[in-house]
């Protein structure tokens, strides 16, 4: 039976990123080596380096004025790096928008280095909306946002305006549509959702914010460094490289970001329509901040949760449980969920 | 035509090991799914975590004063974590033994916390040699040394003695013979040689000296946080610890340390006595001090370097250029290389 996996991360990728994954790790491309037995600075390898980034800078249109970097470490090392690079060393003050857990994160870490405002917050109903009409400081050395927020199903429809370098986690809709790369400082992003396997973290940073802070920094967490050794100050993350790039190309070949967000509102809209017409569910999060990526939803009649997870089990339904600080349910529908595994969930939902 | 791959790192593994994790790609252990596409919180991930744990402990003997850790960020970041997580924030104080540029690095980023100490160097002759009977200050608050030196091919046959706590970067020697974990405060080492392919970060650690250096630690760089959160504070490189745990299973069945010691020393003596056997190569390292897994040495008539290589490269033997900072030839004869590749690289020799 065909698994729909509806995992929040790592997800699902496209099969034909997964075949060819799995060749090269026999044969990476007629080398006769695996691909994770090869030195990160052939020129095999670095080849598929710098064809990463270049579709990276393509389909997302990355101005001239800004670097793309493969890190390691995860969104939760850009929390701190962000922070370091930033904050000036003395009285350096950063804003943070707190719209869930993850942003919560990020400025704790931001304490570490300087003082942090926390200018709009969604706490106060369990960050079900996205916070609007709060003034930004003008004297803060980086403003931060979550775009999108897998626990809570929320997402930013508009981005802040701000003088001050825009940063943003992106991991869970990074390349779901299509973004401004030149109104932001920084945008990061674990690899895990729409880009490829754990692993690898997808930075993008304007060259001319860095250097400013007074502080010093270690090598491994200062952009410049990174910059300079073109991901390879140390040995980067060879096989979720090749996969980022191997779904990248299949990205290009789908006709890029404008086609990939079409579908990715036709999906989200099946399952909202579902959710809002069928009187066994409700989602509460504001509509207008709905998470295209991160559908989150709850039975009525929450005796029957197990019931429906069962349900979802035998139709080859994985990972839809809620996040414990929810509850319910939770479908992620990222790039590469077909549109036919979002029909098959809307029909068990159906039958409820 | 078989290659033999040479390389220093990322460098080879066992073929059953690229063939187990070649499979997984495409469907992990009969779930339907792709191991890249599984949350890292499903019960088989955490199964693959706990067994890879599991089998470090048991090959390697840790005693349960220590933690196993599976990081990302290789072996330069351990470089700013064990600094940051034992130099003390007041006046605190770090030796470090310079045996070449990894450790040169290492001392580096140890200077953003603290006074280091330089307490033996083999800078003096290019690094052929490990210092001997040097005087380690008693009031330091870690000792550091790389165990192996890939670049200048040295490797400390016995461990420095110290009541501070001993921090080994042991990327490119760890799992190639028994080591008594016990003396170590941290042994640190990026996978990409002897454990699997590049992207996670075997950190053992002594419990009892953590949480003293009275200094704030971001999340991720704290030990404390990452045993807590039994490396999952964030998500895990999944691929890289899977691969880890498959060679893991490969050296338990091989025998353990001890098997694989005895087929290191082996191969080592082959090259080493085919060097100093041939009067067309030379090994400038003190014979004492010679590394196990990188044999480093030099045509007489650097002039035909070029010849050699051709001669390799015909011969289906790659990588075996040297660093550019010595010169000449190096073989990498990590675990996974088979004898018969050794004796290849010989045949070659000899007809120089």
């Amino acid at each position: 039976m065909k698994k729909h996996n509806f995992s929040a991360g790592p997800s699902i990728l496209p099969q034909e990123v997964f075949e060819k994954a799995s060749q090269a790790i026999l044969d990476f491309d007629n080398t006769g080596l695996s691909l994770i037995e090869i030195s990160h600075r052939s020129k095999e390898f670095v080849a598929v380096y710098n064809k990463a980034v270049a579709l990276v800078k393509e389909i997302l249109e990355v101005p001239s004025t800004h670097e793309v970097l493969f890190l390691q470490g995860g969104a939760s090392t850009q929390f701190l790096m962000s922070a370091i690079n930033l904050i000036k060393n003395d009285g350096g003050k950063a804003a943070y928008i707190n719209t869930g857990s993850w942003s919560t994160k990020a400025a704790k870490e931001a304490k570490n280095f300087g003082e942090v405002i926390e200018v709009a917050s969604s706490a106060d109903t369990n960050h079900n909306y996205i916070p609007k009409g709060y003034e930004i400081p003008t004297d803060v050395d980086l403003v931060h946002f979550t775009s999108n927020n897998t626990i809570f199903g929320t997402q930013f429809q508009a981005y802040p305006e701000t003088e001050a370098p825009l940063v943003a986690d992106m991991s869970s809709d990074i390349f779901s549509k299509p973004v401004d790369v030149s109104k932001f400082g920084i945008i990061y992003a674990g690899a895990q959702k729409n880009l490829g396997p754990a692993g690898a973290t997808l930075v993008i940073v304007k060259k001319d914010i860095l250097g400013n802070t007074g502080r010093a920094i270690p090598s491994m967490l200062d952009y410049q460094v990174q910059i300079k050794g073109e991901s390879m100050f140390n040995t980067p993350p060879v096989f979720a490289i090749y996969v980022s790039m191997l779904n990248l190309e299949y990205m290009k070949a789908q006709g890029g970001l404008k086609v990939i967000a079409k579908a990715n509102e036709e999906k989200a809209a099946m399952l909202y329509q579902e959710i809002d017409n069928n009187p066994s569910f409700v989602n509460h999060v504001a509509k207008e901040d709905r998470s295209l990526m991160n559908v989150v939803f709850l039975l009525n009649d929450t005796s029957r949760d197990a019931e429906f997870l069962d349900a979802c089990t035998a139709a080859g339904i994985s990972n839809v449980k809620g996040h414990r600080s929810v509850g319910g349910f939770r479908a992620s529908i990222y790039n590469a969920m077909p549109k036919e595994s979002v029909q098959a969930l809307i029909n068990i939902m159906k039958k409820f």
